[in-house]
Formats: C-alpha cells, structure tokens, sequence
C-alpha cells in the first residue's frame, strides 16, 4: 500500500503537509493543499489508523470503565454511550474490571498510552480518580462532584428526590412499616437517595428503619433474610436499586408473603429487567439512556474545544407498576 | 517525553533496532541489545502505543462484534472474552450494532484500520462475515461452521442435543401438549435446536407443534398469545431462548395460568436472569463463560501463531428449576 511519504513526494510536499490536509489541523497554502488532495485520489491512498493517530495526537477513542459489564444499569448505559459516540465519530473501549481495582488502573494506563482522547468513568473509587488524574485525560464522572482539573463534568440523576419520591410513593400506597435498604454510603447515589428517605420521615413523624445493602442482587437476597428477621412486621421494601429489589421479591416468595398484598416493594434505576420480571417492578426511573448520550456529549464537545455544563443533573420519575397498590 | 529516536541516538544504534529490543521481535547483537537496554532504563522511555503499533503491526487489540449490547447472553459472553484476553494482555474494543449492519460494516473497516489482531463475531450475518473477510483480520465466529480462509475457528454448543433434551425433559415432566417455539432459522442455533426437537418427536411418534420465534423478549410476547389462541389445550412451552422464557411467562400469568401447574416451561442458555426470576426458569445451559474464555483463546492462540482446533462444540446441560415439574 502506498505510504504517507509517497503521497508527499509525488505531491512535492512535505509528509505534514499531507497530514495537516487529511486531518484539516491547520491551514495550508491552496495550491499545495489541491496537489495534495489530487494524489491522494488518484493512488487512493487510505491513511492507516495506527499512522493516523500519531500525525493526530487523537485516536478518535473514549475508554469507558464500567466496574461490572453483568450489571444491567451499566451496560444500558455503555449502549446509549456507545450510540452517541458512534453518531460523532468515536469509538468506544469497553475495560471492565469485575470490581478488580487494579484492572481498572492498568486500563487507564493503557487508554493514555493509547492516546484515548477522553475517559468516561462508571465507577468513582477514589482510587480509580487519582490515577484518571495521573493519566491527564479528560474525564467524565457518574455520581460525583468534579474535583481534579481533568474532570470536565459529573452526570448523575437527582438522587436525593428519588429517595424522597420512593418513601412518599410508600406512604401513600397505604405501607404502615417500611423498611428501607441502605445503598453504599461511600457513593453520593447512596449516600443521597438515603438522604431522601430521611428527610421524609422526619417531616411525617416516621422513626426510620433501614439495614445496609450493597447494588447488587447476592446481597439484596442476604439484607431481605435480614430484614425478615429484623422487622418481622414489614409491610413496604424500598430496595438499594432494581437488582436488590429483584432479590427481595425472591425472598419474600420463599417466605410465603405475597406482592404487593402482604409486603409492597419499590426498586431504583428502571433498568429493562425491572420491566420483564413478573410482576413488574414499581420503581423510580433514572433516564439511563439520556444520561450515556450526556456522558458521551460533554466529552465529545470538550474534546473538540467547546464549552461544557459542569454539573449535569437528570429528573427522576416515579414508575408505578405492580409491586405497590 | 523522550522519543525511540533519541534512544536510538543515546545507544549508538538505528530506531529499528530499539524496536527489535523492545518487542522481542527478532534477534539484536547481545552488546547492541544491553546498550539500549541502558539508555531505555536510564532515560525511563516508554513507547507511545501508537508509535508500537506502527513498529510492530500488532495493537494487542481484539474486536468483539455484538449484535445487541442489551442481550444479557452476549454480555456474559463478552465479559468471559474479556476477562480471557486481559489476562494474554490483549485489550478489547467492543462494537455493538443494535443489529445495524451498516454499523457493523464499518466497525470492521475500522478495526483494520487499527490494526487490530483479530474479531470475534457474536453474530453470523453472512453480510458481515463476508466484510471481515475483505478485512483480512483472523476472525473467530459463534454458532457457525469456518467457511472462509480467515476464520479461524468457530464456537458452539451442542445445539442438537439442547434441543432433544428440552423435548426430553418436557415429555419426563409429564407434558402431554408440548409447543416449541422454532428459534431463526437463518442462523444455526435455531435450525440444531429445532432438529433436536423434531428428531425426538419422529422417534416416539409425537406431532410436532410449533411457532416461529426470535431469540428476543417482545417476540416471545406475542409468540406467547399465538401459542394459546392456537393451542388452547397447551400445557408445555419449550421457548426459543430465556428471554422468550420470561415472555412466556409474564403472558401465562396474565392469562390466568399457574406455572409449573398448568403450564410447563422452559428456556435455553442459562442467562444469570434465569435464576434471578421466580419462579426460577428451567432451562438448557450453554456454559457461557467457558465459550467466551475459548473463544479469546483460539484467536489469541492463532494470533501468535500456534495451531487451534477449528470446531469446538461444548455440552450442553439440563438445569431443572422451578418451572417444570
């Protein structure tokens, strides 16, 4: 295949001249740039990509870390990141780490070394922050305020309302004894959804009641026991996120009680299985979708020199299905 | 940052031979090879990965073609492909098309262009195999017999025994009405499966009822209701996949039909959602995660230049869960 320098030649130009056209990084004379352009439609040259990125410093990439690509929530959201991208000209590197830290960091190692013009961040480990920072790429971050000077923006939905949303939506399905999960309080999405929950029963008189329980559906299945256990006169479940409700909803099964007559119960994310189980899962949407192609956007747009919003914040929405009356 | 030139200064050799070193690519003059050795440990000179990509036309990269990023079958596959080529020290970029094939096309352009080492294709679209096999790239392909020279090797299960064992098992569990829904079948998954099923039905004499049916959940919605408007006396659902599982399910139950009790069901693959719902889903286990490990494994086996075994069918296995009896 011809090469970069044979275009050049046969152009009497310069091999940057030829790049600086392809790429339109710069300006270049007319005349030259006619020659340019008429030599590479004649031999047909295709630049190679690796040849591309060197001439570019761009490799037209985004690194997208997702800590577990089993976990419904991120994969939703990899696949409307992934849209977006596609519509703009990236393309997408998918490192998922299985919640393995050091993975995570080798990852963004390689992102940088790659050139990867930009990061989306699905996790916010402080650790995996420190070593964005390290890498000088910009990065996008989920559930977090923007602290370092890479950071370009945070996309998150309003967590806080959400838990408000689910303890009102509880109340006002008739729920006399509601237990709520505790998300991980190391994350602002837990941390505020708690904070939700609180306020509402401090302004209804409500003592609160809550076990802690991580995102995921193993534990989800190990706080409900928990709860049983603990609460033995529960009449309402707001769960940690859809996974630990879907748990829940087993649990309550293997013990007899029935959904929603017995025990009503509320999940968070509206992720599609929240959708396909049976029943169908009462929960409070975040827009995942949105949120990806936000996430995609700002980055795109600041990798190409524009103004971003910092903070972006999304509604949530109250999903009434068949787990609350 | 320093270049591969200046080393190449500093030791007193050509750049090609820093690349030689570094790479382990050929053989280098023991004395040459420590004197660059040096000066890469004293200038602490780190290839740019771009600029080793060029030098060794390999990006340690593999594209996974996905058809749908939203199908957890594919995730799971994904996540054990990944996992596989992390450890051999191949990234991954993972491409999904929401079954556009134009999408899908040029993810594949790309990929050459990237010099990436090989494919792995969840999908068998005989338009894109015919694309991968413009882009000369080594390609592993899933539920497909090798046709042309860049495929390298290809991926199943014993489809034709799945679907005698679900036939099997539904006639063991006492059903006497038994509709299978027939999966696609331009793709050799569907047409293995509904051979198993046929072959057990010639042998004891049973006609053979079905529906069509694509391996997602809103076919398996409306094949559901066509199964019993069709079938009214139906008490035994052998669906195409589990996600056509769980809409049969979710349409039984709203027709007022207990499972196992009134109607038997079960599913293929063994997706993790299959023993996330509850009832939990009996079905026919594809080992997932061990065909995503072998499929990094042959290509990157290929890769470096060892022999692979073209066909490597895996067993299938019956999970009893809670939806037969």
């Amino acid at each position: 295949m011809i090469s970069i320098r044979e275009v050049a030649r046969l152009a009497g130009v310069s091999p940057a001249t030829v790049s600086r056209v392809m790429n339109g990084t710069a300006k270049v004379d007319e005349i030259k740039k006619q020659k340019v352009e008429k030599v590479i439609l004649e031999t047909g040259f295709k630049p190679n990509e690796a040849a591309r990125t060197l001439y570019k410093k761009s490799a037209h990439l985004i690194g997208v870390i997702v800590p577990n690509i089993e976990n419904p929530f991120f994969n939703e959201m990899a696949k409307a990141i992934e849209n977006e991208a596609y519509e703009r000209g990236y393309r997408l590197t998918l490192c998922s780490s299985n919640d393995d830290i050091e993975k995570e960091k080798n990852s963004i190692e390689l992102l940088g070394r790659m050139n990867a013009d930009g990061i989306i961040l699905l996790t916010n480990e402080d650790e995996i922050l420190e070593k964005t920072k390290d890498a000088r790429i910009p990065v996008v971050v989920l559930d977090r305020t923007v602290k370092h000077k890479n950071e370009v923006a945070s996309i998150t939905s309003d967590n806080y309302e959400g838990g408000r949303i689910s303890m009102e939506h509880m109340l006002e399905s008739g729920c006399k004894n509601i237990v709520a999960m505790r998300g991980p309080q190391n994350v602002s999405s837990g941390r505020d959804r708690f904070k939700g929950y609180l306020d509402v029963c401090r302004e209804q008189h409500i003592k609160e009641q809550y076990v802690d329980c991580s995102y995921d559906y193993e534990d989800g299945l190990v706080r409900t026991e928990e709860i049983l256990k603990t609460f033995p006169e529960v009449d309402g479940i707001i769960a940690a996120n859809d996974m630990a409700a879907i748990s829940a909803y087993k649990v309550l099964r293997r013990h007899g009680k029935r959904v929603p007559e017995d025990v009503q119960l509320i999940g968070f994310d509206n992720i599609i299985m929240s959708r396909l189980m049976t029943p169908e899962l009462t929960t409070v949407a975040q827009p995942i979708a949105e949120m990806g192609a936000k996430a995609a956007q700002v980055l795109i747009d600041h990798i190409e020199g524009k103004e971003v919003p910092q903070k972006n914040i999304f509604e949530v929405e109250l999903i009434h299905r068949e787990t609350t009356r």
